[in-house]
């Protein structure tokens, strides 16, 4: 960030008065500009006993396989944004079942959160940022072509509490260090 | 937002290409600039059979009893985010035991997150968003003067948990239509 997205002139770092950490500041306005972490929202779309995986098309990790899962928009509830983010990627319409995974991933200033879902048929195809999509089960799942950690740990847990079908909701942190500058 | 915070340019609400929503777009640089929810992390501090609530000094719902919660920040862990907050608010150290609820209100394009947390002593005092800090037990709750309805769902689900001593995670949506322009 340069500017003030308000009033268009320059922005410093500082820590504003009432404040412990540095904010954007506009020089002139001053207007503080807080920056959050972002949400991401998707599903584990199950049908019998297959979830349903996308290859990605686009980077970060072109080639791999993710759960259907995306930035949360405003006005979206987050279970709304994980069936958006199944309908956009997998064409695939599905109903929520439960919140089952949340991820904090402070070295991005991200959060996830997959629901399991039910697949509601088996009408899916790829979209745009998808290349296919695909049913695996548990023995056919690519574990060593997952996209992200946070996938590997999703479908970790879900093949593991099926054995005792109860699925208790996972706050899970990924800590990895930043790189030293 | 009125001005490109990487170039100073105007900006213009447009549908980016590959895109359905509109975003803001700086009409020079064509940056896009995502708007997103932001996360709201706090406790619900335990200590015996008593709840630690905060009366609010500051607007919204300023003389109003919360739970001490406040915005993620960039860097935090959600767990992390809500133990900060109980410190800020209540000048209190906690314990995190388990994610409880989480609430999406849409409306205002926020994502609440409440965990229960064990008030490590009764070393508590208000901090400077707070005019006064107390335990109350189940009968003593001021449900009448609490801040948002976050709260009291929460304080609800916690004592109607309690009883069974089982605490599953509540996801909780609070969708209000917006008012008519």
């Amino acid at each position: 960030m340069k500017f003030c997205s308000q009033c268009g002139e320059s922005v410093t770092q500082r820590i504003p008065e009432g404040d412990n950490r540095s904010r954007f500041v506009c020089t002139v306005c001053e207007v503080i500009h807080y920056q959050n972490p972002r949400i991401i929202a998707g599903c584990l779309p199950v049908y019998e006993d297959k979830v349903l995986l996308c290859k990605r098309s686009i980077e970060p990790r072109s080639g791999y396989w993710t759960l259907p899962a995306g930035f949360l928009e405003n006005g979206e509830t987050t279970s709304d944004g994980a069936l958006r983010e199944t309908r956009e990627e997998a064409n695939a319409n599905a109903t929520i079942i439960e919140l089952y995974t949340l991820f904090s991933l402070p070295h991005i200033s991200q959060v996830y959160m997959f629901f399991r879902a039910s697949l509601d048929n088996l009408d899916f195809s790829p979209g745009e940022e998808t290349l296919e999509t695909q049913l695996f089960s548990e023995d056919e799942i690519p574990w060593d072509e997952l996209a992200f950690p946070v996938i590997t740990q999703t479908l970790n847990h879900y093949f593991e509490d099926r054995k005792e079908d109860l699925f208790p909701v996972r706050s899970l942190d990924i800590v990895l260090q930043r790189k030293a500058r």
